[in-house]
């Protein structure tokens, strides 16, 4: 493995250990049925093809297991496909482990739990904080493990709580520049807006949507819980109502998936700072693996732009 | 009032009890104040003038106040207008009520009950039935008094009660014309719909949008209540999904207030039969205002479409 | 013929009778003639591969052809496929006939005819039923064999006939629910607004569009008949000028393919009918195919939604 | 009459005779009746109001009355308005005929009518050219008498002909520059494109939409009067379906009223020379009233804009 | 002057100093001439009627004259209006200025030019510095008197380099959040994306747009001069092209006026730091006018959105 | 090379040169690594594959390399596909030329030349015509070798000069029709409009879009240059402000590329004759390649329309 997956180059050969994403049968014009799977590791993926596949490869080469791979790099349809030479299941004695294979934040769990405790800290409005409280003790174990989407952005291990503390720093930052802003409730929001999410996807490794996360949606769902929540803290008044409004509103727009446009303050700050965090996001990570002088490949979620990497600035 | 408000014409006299449903104070071109009238009875409302008002007058015309007044029909801005000539409040010795001036629905609201409660009768699955009969135990007052609407469909006393026992004859209908409906979710899709909007609105007369209502929406209200009411009934299961859901799609897209669009047969089917009778509702009323071989005037909630009364039918 | 190609499953062998709806030659990455095939019976349509085809097999191989095939069903792309490992065109002695291979409606011809029968007899305006009569004569041979599409909803033999169909009895109790309804109007828009599509699509059987009804298509084609149809039989008055507006505004907006929108309560209802129809067939017939607590196929022509088949209901 | 209605200032007296193109009864704020005239003459409208009008004015002065009135050119929320001192009936004895009141062409009619006749003599088409002749015949008054629209471009007396003879003359130029167009289809679309016009609107003085315009509209109307031409030419073909086609695209939207967009060369170079000419229409107007530095009124119909007329040109 | 215009409230007397930003002629129904004055002092406008002008006072009460007045506050079509009982024009003894009349940004002058100076003095890359210090130099006395817009935000005097501040605030705490972000670029991107502006408009006070503004409008017109700059400097490079795509595509769409959407990533970040600040502005003037528990007014650039304000913050 | 490549048909052999447009390298499903070749000559272009490409063959047929190539035409995806036989690269004894096999425009370059002094003769303002000739010196060669697109229409060698030769003629004769027409202005917009493609592309042969192009477009490239020319030439005035504003608003709308619409008549006759020499020169290619009763493939740029060809008119 000296070579991560997310950086190899057409035409080399490619030699370690590799997570199953996926796996297909097709039969090919040969008649004879091959395996596409998709390889994964905590840099990116890959799509390899094994021809030939036995009934016996079937059952060993599925979904989220392990795989020590040989083969070439080759080009597919404009796209870098892997051409197994030699694949075998990973034993105990390779010491590999599921997670080292899925990426993650690029900041540490305790750094984020930290950051989070010192907002709800901050908090001055008891009524505020304690439902901010509530939410984070229930789900205190999946906020630092499930990303913040399945894809686009912060679609990575610890995601969603990655997301969160970006934004809670841009809204300390907005806060000194323009006073008026209640601290309370956009911290609040920021905590709470994607924890729908929870209920929505099915898990941290490969999320996909829940029956319930298709039919209710992540924004529903949340504003229905706050309700919930203050019933149970037997919290009462305005600012149940401003939170779940806070939930409801944070995509601005119904085409978009909210119900209700921002129509308070904190509402329209909110989805300000989560436009922001997942723009930069995006745009961060496709220019990292883009060289000076040269365009990103398009990213879906940003228009279909690419974007451009200046040469003249001091870098790599 | 030989002649009821909605049915007056230009160069007409006018005498009779009016509710006023709102008082604006102006100033004349001469610097005299006067007051604008919007006075109603069941049948319709017109737009009155009392030039050169006094102190006393801003005091004693004022909204929800009756009174009787007698003037002229003339017309301004292509609109019609009563001019006052006299004008009085309604005294007890008059013998006039506030609910004879509001429009109700077209049916007693006897039978609006016994229909509700035939189709609650016929559902087969427990769980429906116990949630929307919790409901209907829990609004058994505003359901036969609120209006469906603040304007464009129903939008008088009883119309939301109106509103859904018209819906619920159309399903019974189109359950005989497509077997594999499913009739206990769609009747109580029908029946929950909108009963978020006793939240949502003010009152049954002269109803405005509360706090709550412009911020979260009758949509998100009821969807919250539907699984607040499951808990305390202890009901759990698909059912209760699938009944949120029916609430949030029932406006069938995003830019029209649903933060997901239907997802199951039943909840298309609702929003289908939704559509429907609020359509007939506005054009069966403006047509029947307008003579044969003329057309209407502009429905706006009907993309702003004036529609045509055909001669040839028998003339009533 | 075990069991249709519509049911049948990845892994399985298949063996039976197949109509060739489309063949088209192709080569293989090794240089060697192939032939793409589509094949069908009534339950739906399958691809397949004939491998290393001669040119003797081409020209026995073409549409409208029945073949005995036999084969395994694999994947390829994520659809079902069906490898070919023997095919030979039909004999007479095989007894197997065009019509037994097309899809038909669920509803006999003779049902379909009735219930046309007595909606026309039902009809007391004079001028609206002889015109009916007129094309119920005109098209009394393609009205029981068309589809009402090229796909989407009612895309089988006699589609055309068990739409009108369906939609009549909708209008019978709308017709109840809404008296002010003209029956008369109503039920001969549905009856004539689609008739235009006799002369839009080349026949009941892999209808494709003709030039006729690529440059007018099937709504100014029909409203021009009704013209035509008006003159011949002497008719005058504004029922023909109704009538043709329905069918004008059929589809409800210009960029759905109606140069008016509807502008008459009739041709309203014509519209909301015509879309229950519709989306009712599609519905019903993707959650056919579909288990229970799984989704359907996306469906273009419900904005590509996917619906949710319930588990809770009794499994049939 | 030193000055016409269309070019008098703010602050200047007026004196002269005009049409009374629509007469409205109000109320003013002192109780007193008034009527607000539009009046004319053939280069423009203004607002007029008759303050205090007995019982008699308004039996006098009602529409399409020719008036001689003296007064003052106020403004009023931004637009001119003539304050009526002195206003009377004209008398026979004083010469005036109402078309002199109307706006008409800048071309003369027997211009227009030798420039269809050449074009039509040019066709080399006999089903074409004897399709368009029978048209020229039908409507040879109407033709020359309506205006090509209610507002926006061409609205005044001949505009239909003047707005075929500018078309044709672009047609013939385009054919130059691209020979491959067909000439005869070209011509014939451009000539018959809005004669359903003549059906669709009231008259060629203070045109109204007919009741038949407003169901059917001038494009569906044509398509069908040409297919009932082609019935009593007997004449069949290729020719009638294009020409029809022609009629029915040349809108080229759905949204903008066309069944169908433009599939033949033709109809799209129809369409485009429409839109100049009604363009160059609206422009050159609005640019004829404007002074050299300034912009014109904003124009509805050209998505609201206003244009510059430069100063560098020689002033005219 | 006890409180300013843009606090009184209906029914209160108001007497003192205001500026007639605009002041237009009318007719009242009794025929006599009246004036239509817009007055302003620093903290709003109002209406006012002057009835029964004089041609005397029609001369007197023009644009930019400043006016002693005295009279009530009504209300008019539901806007304040100032019924004016007393008014004269200011004399040089009563000590008013016209900028004191005029709103203003809420930092002073010296506050913003240092903050402009400390974002310059910390670039790093020469080529940008050079081209911001001589348009820093070339607009020095514009770009602390301008306002940032017409209307909508930052419509005050300094408005144009207060925003530019904010901004750049907001910029410094973006790019300790995300490294990556070019710091020169982004400042300079910040400085000069809206000094179009000052050649787009006419001037600080009372705004409108210049003939060129208008053609060619503020982003093409400092793209251009960006060119110019860097050719007078001498200055080639990639830097230049960057500056310019910056200004290109900072309304980032084509239908809000940018010819090219963000194509690097400080490009969409100006976008997105220009939105929070405009937005920002909005909402809090609006929501300074309001009381707790309710809406401000409607608020056009917002998606004519109102704002809550919240009841359970702090008073203020 | 009997038969062009544009016009082989499927089941043919061709034998010929043909010019390398693309090459890319592939792994077939049986291991072994394949080339797809796109090959062109002056008629058209047709893809191939090159079966088990060894490293010779890699780099010998690579892009702008002429070769001489034999084989069959196949069908591939409902797309001709050129299986290669035999291939070799030109050699000098071959005579063959670059040049070629690239389209060109269908008329010469001498006849353009002469068209475009014509045109800058005609002129009669010194300002305009300085400015322009200023333009045909700077790009004299360029001028006559660029396309006018990169694909959909004019995209061969001579296409923009081509392009703007034909919009010339039809301004010329619209000038005849509607006299008030500046056509100084308006010929001059005609040549400028696109020069700024000169920059954007990257050159005649297989163009691309430059950074420059990406990151600023054409039209604010040469909006930009006008201003600096205008500078060399000491030329000032409204000249100058009017023609940057015809090239900025000649795309008419801010989504298609226009950061100002037309807001003087010359600039919105610049759209439109634009607007129609693309739209005829995509029909037109599109047709000829089209049997008569026919239709064209979808048209991408037009609407993804597919235009029909007339059987009745004289065949070619």
């Amino acid at each position: 493995m000296l070579k991560e997956i997310g950086y190899v180059e057409v035409g080399q050969p490619f030699e370690g250990f590799l997570l199953i994403k996926s796996a297909t049968k097709g039969v090919a014009s040969n008649g004879k049925p091959f395996l596409t799977l998709i390889l994964q590791d905590s840099s990116g993926e890959i799509e390899a093809k094994l021809w030939e596949a036995t009934e016996e490869d079937e059952k060993t080469f599925t979904q989220e297991q392990i795989v020590k791979v040989a083969g070439d790099i080759s080009q597919f349809r404009g796209k870098p496909q892997l051409r197994i030479q030699q694949i075998r299941p990973s034993q105990p004695t390779d010491g590999v482990r599921l997670q080292d294979f899925l990426a993650k934040a690029p900041v540490e769990v305790n750094q984020l739990e930290e950051r989070l405790t010192e907002a709800i800290f901050e908090m001055e409005n008891p009524n505020i904080q304690r439902i901010v409280r509530y939410f984070i003790k229930k789900y205190e174990k999946e906020l630092f493990l499930f990303p913040a989407a399945v894809k686009n952005h912060h679609e990575y291990v610890s995601g969603l709580a990655h997301h969160i503390c970006s934004m809670l720093n841009i809204a300390r930052d907005l806060k000194h520049q323009y006073d008026d802003i209640n601290q309370d409730l956009l911290y609040a929001g920021i905590i709470l807006h994607d924890l729908g999410k929870i209920t929505e996807l099915s898990g941290p490794a490969a999320p996909n949507y829940t029956t319930e996360g298709k039919l209710l949606g992540h924004i529903s769902i949340m504003a229905e819980e706050i309700g919930k929540a203050a019933e149970e803290l037997s919290i009462e008044g305005e600012e149940v109502l401003l939170l779940k409004h806070m939930i409801l509103s944070h995509h601005s727009k119904g085409e978009w998936g909210s119900p209700k446009p921002p129509l308070i303050r904190e509402a329209e700050v909110l989805h300000l700072i989560d436009l922001i965090d997942a723009k930069m996001n995006m745009m961060n990570r496709a220019l990292q693996k883009t060289k000076p002088g040269e365009f990103t490949e398009r990213i879906f979620a940003l228009d279909n732009r690419s974007f451009y990497r200046p040469v003249f600035e001091k870098k790599d």
